[in-house]
């Protein structure tokens, strides 16, 4: 018997309960964009396949020079990495160096960031995130003040936005307090490229301005290629280049860095996805909230937290063994319990297939 | 200008000064084989590309089982990593654990055994190997009896087997007395798949019984894959957990796991590379020998060391500009000097082209 999974996308366990391949399986555990990969992606990852024959460069100069131009960023701001988890773990053990080897964590969150602070010793300090706060639409509750009352400057805060699970996103102005308080701050945006630029508050635009920020972003979700590996940090160069000491010459392989300078110049695709998003999480959510006992929160990712009635464990084995569909059960993030699912927002068809497949276990 | 690298197969920075496209050039830097990658990888690596849309398997059970299988061990024994060298990094920062943060590695070796020890604060204490021993085809002056009294048996001890730059190999009785002796040594074998198994000195079947032992290997140059980032390390199950713990829970790209499962099983590719290795190493190494002022020393592995009357520098920049042939200088390897250069054994056409290179750039 596999091990249940703490992190979504692991078909392997899934499989072996709903008794058939991973292949057959609908995947909502994991959130990645069903429009994806894009075609110029894909064209790129041929064209780079005879370059395997070659170590990749050790400067990444290409690679760097183009996700800088992306961002308005000089290159040697941007530091690519095997994923955004690489990243992380490097980050905690920045973290590991403050005064203050404390990392506040909004609860919850991501169940890797408290491997990556255990790993180098950073002492985990939960930051409540009451659920009226998500349910309302508002941050209001999430009390940055009372937050920054509570701890010391000299300790670091790491801070998913969009917040998964929750789908929650941080105004700027609830994140400025936290880069004027804190000695370092990581932000993980592995989701803000399914918010259009326009609404995306992001702090990348942030980066020169603040020493002791560091944002770390994702090709894999939105660009749906998790199995390449590929996030890259951005952050003032001295930290990047003390982080890349740490680890060794060649941790990006040739085919993601090839992916993704096609990626970021996908504007079609990126247009693509930002249109279809809105709609079709909307549709999900509706679906969702006509369900009894389901309570789907707001979401501005491509992912929606619902909470349940019921346990969650049953019914995500019983959508496995009578549809095939596998839902994200909330075990792994310890604020939440058993009560709360995630899903991604998938294409229609998909999500109607979920839709169907809820209603037919909750009939069971 | 782009610096001048310190690791093999930094072709950006070979291309500028020869003035061509880095495609043009003959790489004698990076020791890849010429053979592959095999076809039997190629297929690999496109059937597994529609898998790129789902994350890798945390558990890496398939490819922990491959690779095991491959080695006699059971699948615990085996942890996969984003190359050999994201491996080294963790193997420096258990070093860092032991009561004596000491960590005993042969001079010269490639230097980012130094980068890694350094990045966890282990002292690095060289184990000076003097040129004899490589050039006599012995290892009696390797003394690992008068390494062993002068260190402390808390320490531990990083080899490469075959040896890094020199192409020696270590045998089993003076590897024996180091395993009695140090508290953790790691072998690092990223060549050792160069020699057929009934001449290989491979420590892995001490693997279980040496719980302070750990190897490393690497599918990187056998089979040409260096843009893909693949290594393993071999060790006790307790002890990779705790690297796993460590790092990321996704390290290894899906197409680099579903490319090692496809190379370890492609034994019509091991026997060509064994059939082709010695002849083509021994005319390439007779063609050195019979130029004035080089001196090429016996090697076991896929390269071979040169020693030169001359500065190698000069030399190597006119086999850049006159004939696009790129040989390794050794300045990286400080206990060489700049008297040493370093190539790749290639195909017969290719080594013939830098002995004709070699004859030329000597007579300007």
């Amino acid at each position: 018997m596999v091990d249940r999974p703490v992190h979504g996308g692991n078909l392997a366990w899934a499989a072996e309960i709903a008794g058939c391949s991973p292949d057959m399986l609908v995947d909502f555990s994991a959130s990645i964009n069903p429009l994806g990969p894009p075609k110029s992606v894909w064209a790129a990852i041929q064209n780079a396949l005879p370059a395997l024959g070659h170590y990749p460069d050790p400067a990444y100069t290409a690679l760097r020079h183009a996700l800088g131009t992306y961002h308005n960023l000089s290159p040697d701001w941007v530091l690519p990495g095997n994923g955004a988890a690489e990243l992380i773990t490097w980050a905690a053990r920045d973290m590991a160096s403050l005064a203050d080897a404390t990392a506040y964590i909004p609860a919850p969150a991501f169940n890797d960031y408290q491997r990556a602070c255990q790993s180098f010793g950073v002492a985990v300090a939960p930051w409540l995130l009451t659920p009226d706060s998500w349910i309302l639409e508002s941050d209001v509750d999430l009390r940055p003040e009372a937050l920054i009352a509570a701890s010391s400057p000299r300790a670091s805060c790491l801070i998913n936005n969009p917040h998964n699970p929750t789908g929650h996103v941080f105004s700027l102005d609830h994140l400025r307090p936290l880069l004027d308080h804190f000695s370092l701050v990581v932000v993980d945006e592995a989701f803000m490229d399914f918010l259009p630029p326009t609404e995306a508050p992001s702090l990348v635009p942030w980066v020169e301005r603040y020493p002791n920020l560091v944002v770390v972003r994702s090709l894999t979700k939105f660009y749906s290629l998790p199995g390449l590996r590929l996030g890259y940090a951005l952050g003032h160069p001295d930290r990047l280049q003390r982080w890349q000491q740490w680890r060794d010459p060649w941790p990006v392989n040739t085919l993601a860095g090839a992916a993704a300078m096609a990626a970021v110049q996908d504007t079609a695709f990126q247009h693509q996805t930002w249109n279809w998003l809105p709609p079709t999480r909307q549709a999900l959510r509706a679906g969702l909230a006509a369900m009894p006992g389901l309570t789907p929160l707001p979401s501005a990712a491509n992912y929606l937290l619902v909470r349940a009635d019921a346990p969650v464990p049953p019914l995500q084995q019983a959508l496995l063994q009578h549809s095939q569909v596998f839902i994200r059960d909330c075990l792994s993030f310890d604020a939440l319990g058993d009560h709360y699912f995630r899903v991604a927002v998938r294409s229609e068809v998909e999500n109607e297939r979920l839709l169907t497949a809820l209603a037919q276990a909750k009939d069971l």
